[in-house]
Formats: C-alpha cells, structure tokens, sequence
C-alpha cells in the first residue's frame, strides 16, 4: 500500500494558474509562490461583491477517539466529489503547523487519495503566514519587555503579562521560563513562556478578521497585561498594532492550492481548536463563497467543540450562513464510544455499535439546535461488517436524518459521490435558518450554561473560585460581552475524557476564564490545555530527509 | 528631499521574469514569489558548469564611523552603472534581518537612487529565508532539550550546550533566560539564551554550503556541546541534520529581485559580521558569475574584518578568484578618523583629513597583501569641499591606487560612470593572483597573529586564561585546522573601537575562541559582541504602518 507522500508525489498537479483560472481569479488577482501555490488578494472580495454567495457546508465529527475519524480526509474527498460530478466546488481548510509535524504527526494534509498537494509545502514552511504570526506575536512580546525596560510609563505589572512569546516548534523546555537574566542591560527578571504558534491570539485574529482595517484594531484591542493598579493594558497602548499588521500583510492573503484531483483549496489559518475557535479564516471562507457555488470547509475536534465554535464565533463575525453540516463518524470510533478497546476494533460488534452511536445521536441534535440540515458520512473501513453499516443506516433514518457512505481515502472523489448526492437533496429541498445558540451579551455564566447544558448535556456548571473572580474582573472592565470559546477535552461531550459515549449527570468545572479580546471571544477552560506540544522518544524529525538529488523523504 | 522609501516606491520595477530572462534564466530555472520576487534553481550552476565565470568585484570599506560610509549604497550604484554604460553585471548582497527593522534602523536595502525593491519585502519577510533558518536552528535546540528530557543516552552536559535558540527580532529580554522550568514534564532546567537569527551558525552555513549535500553535512558537523565526559557532541548524534536540511530545501535557493534601474540583484544570505564571515552566500556569487560578466558583491564592515573574511574564508570555502576591491571611503568618514567631531564633519578640514586618511591607506595596504587589485571609490557628499577632493585623489595617486568619485546616492547609475571606467580599466590591464592570508593548517595562534600582525596592524596576540584553555581543547579534538573568524571591533583596526585612524604599538586581547564547526571556522572574539540587540525607547515599528488601502509608510 503507498504511503500518503508517495501517492501526493505521484500527484499530476496543474499549474496553479490554471486552477485560478478555473474559479475565474485573472493573473493580477494572485501572486505566484512558486508554480502550484499562490495566494489571493483581497481586492477580489470587493470585485466580486454583488455575486451572489455559494453554499457553505461544514463537515465535523463525533468526538474524536485514537481510532480516527478522517475529517480531513471526508472534506478533501467531499470537495473532489463535488468537483468530479461536475459542480463548481471549493475546499476552505486549516493550515497544519510546523512544529507538531517533526513530533509524531509527520504532516497532515488529508490522507490516501483526497489529500491537498503539494503536500511538502503546505506541511513546512508553505506560503510563510505562520512565520509572520510568530514575527507579529513577538514583536508585541519584545515591545512589552523594552516598555518595561525603558521606564514603564504604562507601570505594566510584569507578574501579570498575559500575552506570551510563541515559536513554531514542538519544544516543552520553553514552557515556562525565566526571562530578562544577567542584570541592567537585558531588562527586568520576570517568568514567562512560550506558547505554539498556532495558540497565539494573533493567528485567532487572522481568521476572524474581515479586511485589513478590521485586522489592525483586533492587534490594538489583544489585552497584554494589567497594570499594578489592576487596570488593563492593551497593545494599542504600545503603539504597535501598525507594525503588527504590516508584518501580516501577505499572511492576511488566503492560499490556493489543489487537490489530488485538481480541485481548489483554499488554505488560510489553523488556530488552536481549544483556547481558541479551530477553524480556517474568515477571508478564506468569504472569498470562496464568492468564487464557487459549493464551499466545503472543517472545524477542528469534535461538533460539541468544532462545529459549536464555527457557528457561535466564527459564523457570527463573518455574518456567514452555513447551508448544511456533514457529521463524520467510523463504525470503528462509535464502536470505541460503545466501550471497545483499541485493539478490538476490527471486529464486528453491533452491541457494541448500539452503545457508542448515542455520541453520533446527541451530536447530531446539537447540530439542530442552530436550525441547519445535517447529514451524517459514514467514513468508511475495510473492516466495517454489512450489519453494523445497515445499524448504522437503519438508526439515521429512524432519527430523520440522511446518512451516506463515504469511501474518498481510496477511491478519492468517486468515494464520495454518495455523498455528494444526499448532500445536493438536501441543498435542494431543505432550508438553513441557522441562528447562533446564544446572545453575546447575556453575562458569561449564561453563555457558557447554555453551551454546557445545550450541547454537552451537563447538569451544571461550577467555577473555581479564581475562575468567579476572572468573571468578575471582566465584568469590571466591559469585557464580557463576547462570545465563548470553550476549551475542554475534545475526547468526551463532558469535561472528563474518560467519559465516552453521551455522557450524563455531570457538571462542567470552569478552572479559568480569560478574554482574547482583540481575537473577540472568552476562553473559558474546564481543564488543562497544553498550548506547547514536546516532540516524543523518537521524532519523526529523525526519519526526514532530503536527498542529494532534492527527493524528499519523512512526511507522511 | 525624497525619503528611501518613497523613492523605491515610485521606482518602474519590471516583473522580475523579464529581469531573469536578462540573464538567461528561463522560467523552468526560476520560482516566483509574487510579481517582483524570485528563487533560482540550484540546477542553473549545472546548467552552466562549462560557461566562464564573470569578473567578481568585492566592495569593501574603511572602518566604519557614525558619519556613514554608504558601502551598499555603493554596491548598488555601482552595478547599476555598469549596466548602463551596457554591461551584463549583476548584484550579489546580502539579505537584511528583520529584528532591527523594527528597531533603530527601519529598512536598508542601499539608498537614494541606488537602492534595490521591492524594499519593503525586501525587509520584511522576503521570501522566508530567514524563518527558515529559525526553523532549522530552533528544531536543532528542540532536539537538544528533548533528548536529555528522554534519557540523554548522549550524556549531554546541560551546563555545556553551546548552540543557542534563535529569534529574528530585537529581543533583549531573551539574552539570557532560564528553560525547563515547571517540573518533571517541561525537561530539565538549565540555564540558555536566544541571538538573533542571523547570528545563527545555521546562517553560516547556508552561505558558506556548495551543494545541498555540503548543507547537510555541515548541519550534521554543528558541535552543539560537550558531554560529561568532556567529548563533543554533534548535531548528527541527534539524527536531525536531514529534518533541518529539509526545512533550508527553499532557502538553500538565492533571491532574484532588481534595483531602481532594473539592474539584476541577486539577495542571498546575511550571517553576522563579527561572530560569522559578513558576506552573502557562495551560491548566489557562484550563480552570479555564471550569468554574467560582471558580479559586485560586498561584505560585512570594513576591509580588516569584511574583506579580511571574504578573503580568507568566503573565497577559500568557495573556490573564487576576486578580480578587483573597490575600497568606499568618505571624507566625512576620514575626517572622523583625523579627530574631527560628528557636528564639525561638514566644515572643510584638509588637516584632519591628512591625519584621518590614515585608515584608508592602511586597508589599501591590507588589500594588496592578497595579490588583488585595489580601487577606492570616495562617496561624495555635498558638503566635500574641492580642496579635500584634490588632496585625497592626490593621496590614492602617490600610493599608485586609482581612485574615483561615486555619486550614486543622488544620480543613481550614471553617479557610478567614473568608477566603472577606472574599474574597467583594472579589470583590462591588471592581474589578480588573489591568495589568503594564511594556511589553514597552521596552528590557531600562527593564524590568527597573521591577522593581527599584518591585517590589523598589531604588536601581537594576547590570550586570556580562559581563551589559551579553549584552544588546547579544540586541539585536542582536531577542530582547529580552520580558517579564522575574527569577532572584534568594526569602528577601529584594533580591538579598541576608540582607536581611529591608524594606530600602532598596541596588542590584540583573545578573550574567548569556539568553533562554528558546521559553518568551518573558528571564531577568536577579542571584545564582547551582542549576538542579541535590544529595541531603543522610541523604536521604528511605533511609527510603521499599513494603511486601510495597504499604503506602507515607517520604512526608511
């Protein structure tokens, strides 16, 4: 069997041009990187303003379990469907991160043979957005530390700088540190930390932001630190929210890529699925409802995080209408939600099926819950038997719900034609009347209630105490008039990863509430997150190569 | 008068294939980035394996003053010059760091009317050169801190790792910082720093690598530290030269952008001048030899540290024959040497510039001990009178070295006519028998008084404890036969940056030496360097700016 980057490498990709061409972008609308990537200036949102949008499909999943679900892989695949059948269709993904790609992951762009190329690209440097979030984000940083040094007009608390350095890189001993060592010349000692790229508030700008004008004032409004009268202080106080911008001014441009069958792909933005929103940009999206009739996009973890965050955060910003949402499930995933370990999965186990499809069930009501048709795409397995597809099937159709087979890993977009055609009956024959669940300006707790409630099933939520005094603060200041990002384990509708299926009786503890109020949303956490991967035993670093004669090897 | 900026911005520029074609690049040999921006294949130098090499002229200077000696600026005119009066000649510079834009500097890319552009992406992120030797250089560490985290097999002293993380910004708060801090799961503690990115040995290496091949082993050679037997450690112990050499895969690439008069420039590479070799990358000279008649290339500082190292190290490494140096002076600059303040620099003073052109006759001297050809071009300002004029040509004349005036600045090309003629005709009656200055097989100390003695103009060497110390171990583990690189002082031909003009009688003070082992040479500091700069109080990124129409205003 070829491994991913041997079939992208055997990818006949057309010229990139071409592919602009075909979604009517002229030579002065792109800029070339190279000959199969370029990226999209903004002008042609203005351009095509009076055109009517295309259909905006979210793909998500059920929570997700170690046995894989293929999100990615279900959208790329949907999007060549599209394209295979005829239909004017672009993809809107996430740009993947360089540092996890030299840990375990060793690249991520769709798999088998619905998969984006160049592959090599996109997985490493690609067209450098990432590069200038992690220059913008540290050129706050720097200013923040030289303001200190330099007399500290501000009287910024240096116990209580918030916003910290980033790099893109998988590196656990940057974490927490000691910054400002070695006396007068190197600034005042304080602790501090590096984040992952990705995590910065600067790259949840990025996605949410509507044109450059809009990009500048969220760089001003990203709260930075507080004073030592408590009061807080933001980057516009630094004067260098211009600089931030102009860092950004071709990281602000979507990317154009394709796919193994030479579909678009717009790939613009990748932000953190927990601290902050998981999905690609909101420029990304804009233009490709401009320049298709189909636009297929994703959201990161599970529909209790994923897809309630695309459509309380970035649906509201972007004033999008998503026409309807794809739920990805594996027989092999719903039968691990059922109770089956890992090394069991392969074999038939319809009881089991019967237990776990209760995430499937709850994940497709929440999906309700805003008034948009959801269908369900059954990623399909080798190992999936005939009985558990026909349970599987049998329980959608009880529930009213379409449901269809999806085989894009091998057979690329033929796999997903099944698909496509429940999905172009529903475009036609049902009606969006999307609302978000709740209203920004309800106070914190209702907000994140309504979410707990809602859409995990919890009974409640509790607060730490620190948390109670986050709100507070908040309040204090007028910055709780935002919508919620929640951050939990992606593993369970609860806050608890253990718990697996729909779980019920429980609480949501919030340990942490704090505001990305240039990126526009609360973060609210019921756990730990890890906003600096570490690289394991044996990175995959250690296995890439590139050889004299330029073959790459390593990337998978 | 019109400030750098908006001259570049008012310049014709012409997409850069018609400027590749000038030179007979064809669109297969070349990547664009945008409309004015491009990467050259390596696979042109194979191409043209059999095509003589063009002319290669260094542009170097006398020490630097704070009154400005304009040797890029030069640089630039003067290619520009020789493609006017019809020429094939192509410009070879280095790329400029994005950490001090933001800080005192503001941009630099030449200036007036002899400045290359696009220079606002010139000076920002460019084609991502710089992030990817960030990139490179911070997985090296990543890999450092994850291996003792998982069980340090190696024995890796934590006390003795000398390879730094790295950031492109001006960052002073991260000189000196403490990692790992946390607990079990963040690593061990140790103390560590950050310099910026082009202070990064990786930098070196790209600019001193032949081949793709040549770059990864001199990834795989970076001594990283010693273990706690005392034995060196090398990154190819990590197994992560292949993953770093895959990250360099584009910017192993040389940059092709144009000058204000569409005079091809080929922008490739800045390692520091002091703790590196200051000079652009041996690829892009090698390419630029095979594509034209005509290549002007400069290096870092003035002639006893750039031309020294461009002599004894980019040449050596790289197998090239410099055919002419053109030493810049000005009379500003020399004034300041013979004593004269910064404010009275304007005022004519023959006397001061008799007892200044000291300087200038020496790094005349320094260059002709390479058997190379030596012009000098004097900068003019406004402000030189005609007196000083005539007695500085009268200096050159009586030392048998041809000199003109270049006015570059303010004519662009045509300001260059006398020195491309005097150049020509060295170029057509003069012969170079460049040779370096010493053998690389001497012995650390015979090497680096060969410097001191005869370049620097010293006494002797002077090693402190802790120097003598360091070269016994470098000895010992056969890492010292190779070329010096000198870090001290740019402002004086001593170690004493208040020693002007030409002084005598003193003693070169070695207060540490290492070896940049993957880079191939030892650096010997005699003086403290910053590898890391710090903001001012009223930086340049407060006054930069993208406007709501994408206008670029702050760079300078």
């Amino acid at each position: 069997m070829k491994s991913d980057i041997q079939i992208a490498q055997e990818a006949k990709m057309e010229p990139i041009i071409k592919i602009a061409e075909k979604i009517n972008l002229s030579e002065d609308d792109i800029e070339l990187y190279g000959k199969y990537k370029c990226k999209i200036s903004l002008d042609v949102l203005d351009k095509n303003k009076d055109k009517k949008d295309g259909k905006l499909i979210l793909v998500t999943a059920i929570n997700p379990t170690p046995a894989g679900e293929g999100k990615s892989t279900v959208t790329v695949g949907l999007g060549q469907g599209f394209c295979k059948k005829g239909r004017n269709a672009i993809i809107a993904l996430r740009e993947p991160s360089l540092g996890p790609v030299f840990g375990i992951k060793g690249g991520a762009a769709g798999g088998g043979y619905a998969q984006v190329v160049p592959m090599e690209d996109i997985n490493l440097h690609f067209t450098g957005d990432m590069h200038a979030i992690t220059s913008a984000n540290n050129l706050l940083c720097a200013s923040i530390d030289n303001h200190i040094h330099q007399g500290n007009v501000l009287r910024i608390d240096s116990r209580r700088i918030s916003f910290k350095r980033v790099m893109d890189m998988n590196d656990r001993a940057l974490r927490h540190i000691v910054v400002g060592m070695g006396g007068k010349v190197n600034g005042f000692l304080r602790e501090d930390g590096f984040t992952i790229t990705v995590a910065s508030e600067v790259m949840a700008i990025l996605c949410l932001a509507r044109n450059l004008k809009d990009l500048k004032e969220r760089m001003g409004e990203i709260l930075i630190a507080y004073d030592l009268d408590g009061n807080p202080v933001y980057a516009k106080q630094l004067e260098v929210q211009g600089a931030m911008t102009l860092l950004m001014k071709d990281a602000v441009k979507p990317n154009l890529v394709q796919t193994l069958e030479n579909t678009p792909a717009i790939i613009h933005g990748g932000p953190f699925a927990n601290i902050a929103h998981g999905c690609n940009s909101i420029l990304a999206t804009k233009i490709a409802l401009k320049l298709s009739d189909i636009v297929i996009t994703e959201a990161g973890f599970g529909a209790d995080l994923g897809a309630e965050k695309f459509l309380d955060i970035k649906c509201r910003y972007g004033e999008l209408n998503p026409d309807c949402v794809v739920l990805v499930a594996t027989i092999r995933a719903l039968k691990h939600h059922g109770g089956v370990k890992k090394e069991d999965l392969n074999t038939e186990d319809v009881e089991a099926l019967k237990k776990g499809i209760v995430n499937l069930e709850k994940q497709i009501e929440n999906i309700k819950q805003y008034k948009v048709p959801v269908v369900v795409a059954i990623n399909r397995f080798l190992t999936d038997s005939i009985d558990e597809i026909k349970f599987i099937k049998k329980f959608c159709k009880n529930l009213g719900v379409k449901v269809a087979l999806s085989d894009v890993w091998a057979r690329g977009g033929e796999g997903a034609f099944e698909l496509v055609d429940i999905i172009e009956d529903v475009l036609a024959n049902e009606v969006s009347n999307y609302e978000p669940l709740y209203d920004s300006e309800e106070s914190i707790e209702d907000k994140v209630s309504a979410i707990a409630r809602k859409i995990y099933g919890a009974d409640g939520v509790t607060y730490s105490p620190a948390a109670k005094k986050q709100i507070q603060e908040l309040e204090k200041f007028g910055l709780d008039k935002l919508p919620i990002c929640m951050a939990k384990t992606q593993y369970s509708l609860s806050d608890n990863p253990s718990l697996l299926g729909r779980p019920e009786g429980f609480q949501i503890l919030v340990q942490e509430v704090k505001v990305s109020n240039g990126a526009g949303f609360i973060v609210v956490l019921a756990g730990n997150v890890m906003t600096m991967p570490g690289l394991p035993k044996s990175p995959a670093a250690n296995r890439m190569d590139i050889l004299d004669d330029g073959e790459i090897v390593g990337l998978f």
